[in-house]
């Protein structure tokens, strides 16, 4: 069985979850508390010498991190990766989109309030993720207001990754009240067969 | 023919460059300025609504951006992606490490002297980027400490992904003194069949 490595609350790591109770994957689920630095402990790093999660152990014991690559892993030969080489590679694209121009952005900004309270010593910080945060809403919305989901006309892991912290965007200071495709869309990945909600 | 729109002293641009000229696919170059904000252009923004290079245009006049998704797609089949489906996740996993963990620090500390001339008021955004940039030299440096290349103890599109700012990241502040490893594994990149050097 695969065990997988996270934190209930984290976006990442409910992606990783979302698609495994969607493909009817079983998984053992190991609770990682960030805040107690339990990802830099020498016992962790030894499985992700990166210290993050989440992270995939695999039946035979190797591991695989980076989120978005876990979500590639399980999905391939599935419905949830389209079998055409250029849809498969714009599902990539939305990924390393997700991971470099909205994450670290919308998932930052969150992080800062719903984790650490938003504390003084964080407030520029989390002020200045907003601009950027909200430039990668715009991308996403203008691709939604031609299309109902981000690849091939059907849901793949591209609504995955992006549902993540979009659908949590607001703990973050995004309001979502200017971006109505968005809003829709979130509504079509909420009644996906077998869906579960993140916590 | 493939058309790539890029410039060429960016690391992202060269992977495609670079992985294009090794598998010997035909393409035409495409000089885009960013400084001169040619990437928000409106003609631009209609190729690409994210305003980012590189950017891949395919024969058929589709296309596809992000730089390792780019390397993704044009590598399948061929030797510089395994064939082995857990060899190919971990090519994922270090093609998200590096945009995530690796490219917002090394990439951007370099962009701040090569391209801005380390103007006075990005100073403390420079220096934000060095201890990460580091942490992502040691996780690289552990490695390859007991392999000779990043995936499968062969040459993939994770080196070249991981070579295109790791070999100029002295330009962006960062001694490679002090990781040996990583200066024999640039060695070993540099000495692959069609390499060719960045610019």
């Amino acid at each position: 069985m695969y065990r997988i490595f996270g934190d209930v609350n984290s976006g990442n790591c409910y992606k990783v979850k979302l698609l495994a109770t969607q493909l009817g994957v079983p998984f053992e689920w190991v609770n990682v508390d960030i805040l107690q630095q339990e990802t830099r402990s020498a016992g962790f790093l030894r499985m992700n010498p990166n210290g993050k999660i989440p992270l995939l152990e695999m039946p035979d014991g190797r591991y695989l991190s980076e989120s978005n690559a876990i979500l590639h892993f399980l999905a391939e030969d599935t419905p949830l990766l389209p079998d055409d080489r250029y849809e498969r590679a714009k599902v990539l694209q939305w990924l390393f989109f997700e991971q470099y121009s909205h994450e670290p952005y919308i998932a930052t900004a969150r992080y800062i309030v719903r984790y650490l309270g938003r504390p003084a010593e964080r407030e520029a910080e989390f002020q200045s993720k907003q601009a950027p945060g909200n430039r990668a809403l715009d991308v996403m919305e203008e691709h939604l207001r031609h299309e109902p989901f981000f690849v091939g006309n059907r849901y793949t892991i591209a609504d995955i990754a992006l549902f993540a912290y979009t659908h949590v965007a607001e703990e973050g200071g995004f309001s979502l009240k200017a971006y109505p495709c968005i809003q829709q869309w979130l509504g079509r990945v909420a009644l996906q067969p077998r869906f579960i909600k993140l916590g």
